[in-house]
């Protein structure tokens, strides 16, 4: 224990793969008393933190939760005791990551944080696939966008599809029928599409097609939760993928 | 020199600090007989790569550079001879990267290829000032884009506004009074603003304004590429810089 206040490091582990971790999450994690890991981070980057107690956190859609505000007062609550927070997300803390509330929440309790940026499942995803997300023949730029919004209203899909860009939908797989509709309708119908379930991970799965077929051949292949729907031309670069688990193509 | 035809690594070195690089990254320096590294990235990675031989490629802005097809043939030459080359780029390949043309010129010669993503400027950038790109009561998505398009054309900066995502903007500064002017007459004159310079390294620079005054404050402090344009309301999460270095600010 050290006697000053200690200090919360808020970590991105990037999309799945625990090699896509960085050099700076490494070191903060070997400071680290305490990790805070989310459900979905891979148990293996705690193998850069042997000396740390490990605190499983995490709010897995509809499963069982940590409430975000057990968690930020935990964090306060530790590093008041001096202790070294390695707060673990999947992704980047400040994608889809609700760490600009964790980070509002430690500087109101005068904690000084960290923020270690990781691998957005956007960038990283898409990859694993063959796909860039942007290219400048086809997209002129890459969105990032979720279909939960605080407020219940849904993304004006019209405006996405005129701006050219390829659009990464997170969270967006219980809401597939009603975000591809809404896609077609503004004129997308035919524009390819892929669904990728825990991308970068040994348990990658994907289907590729377009709009108006995509959401028949995720349910057929049994796709599940995690996953990112993207929406580009820029699909069309996506390959066969070499470790011998299943794509499924279709146009 | 291996028998076989060798293979290419196209890496992202990430935004800056050269402590954002991945494990992954760093394993295929330490396998590589030949590193191919951009103008951009800081030196530092080359410290992995203690036994391979350095080639600075790379294209910057209006300076001398070394054109897309000489980088793309030595890839294939060197790669043909048995040797492992490591591509190395600022950011991610696949953003704004050229990364999917290096990839399909390498698959046309049969050359294998992996891709290393890395952390893109338009995440890890802002969060060095503690501006998360998206936060969910404020932005409900973001936006990568830039104002160089392969056509020529500007991008539909008024669908972009509508998409109601943050909106980062890359190689943006010699445009910079024009993507405003163009985002004002969109209805975001108000809308919060900052700009980038080098963001994470340890010469990073910002101004931070709203969009109707970015432009000028940009100019006062002589700011200069590679520079990323922020723009949304999440950039009232910007705090002063703790690392000493100027960070200006203005409503």
């Amino acid at each position: 224990m050290r006697g000053e206040n200690g200090k919360v490091f808020l970590i991105g582990a990037g999309p799945g793969d625990p090699e896509l971790l960085t050099l700076k999450a490494v070191r903060a994690l070997a400071a680290a008393d305490y990790v805070l890991i989310d459900d979905l981070v891979d148990r293996r980057v705690l193998e850069h933190a042997p000396h740390a107690r490990v605190v499983p956190v995490g709010k897995r859609g509809g499963c069982k939760s940590t409430p975000q505000v057990f968690i930020e007062k935990l964090m306060v609550r530790l590093a008041r005791r001096g202790s070294i927070v390695a707060r673990v997300k999947g992704g980047d803390p400040f994608v889809f990551g609700r760490g600009g509330e964790e980070v509002l929440a430690l500087a109101a309790a005068g904690i000084e944080c960290s923020v270690v940026p990781g691998i957005t499942a956007g960038v990283g995803v898409p990859a694993s696939l063959g796909i860039p997300v942007t290219h400048r023949d086809v997209a002129r730029g890459v969105t990032f966008i979720t279909a939960h919004a605080r407020d219940g209203g849904a993304p004006d899909w019209a405006a996405l599809a005129r701006t050219g860009t390829t659009l990464v939908i997170y969270m967006g797989l219980q809401r597939i029928d009603e975000i591809t509709a809404a896609l077609s309708a503004a004129g997308m119908a035919a524009t390819p599409a892929a669904v990728i379930e825990r991308g970068t991970t040994d348990e990658e799965r994907a289907v590729t097609g377009s709009v108006s077929t995509i959401a028949a051949l995720a349910g057929e292949a049994r796709l599940s939760s995690p996953a990112l729907i993207v929406v580009g031309e820029v699909v069309r670069f996506a390959k066969k993928l070499e470790r011998g688990l299943p794509l499924r193509q279709s146009a």
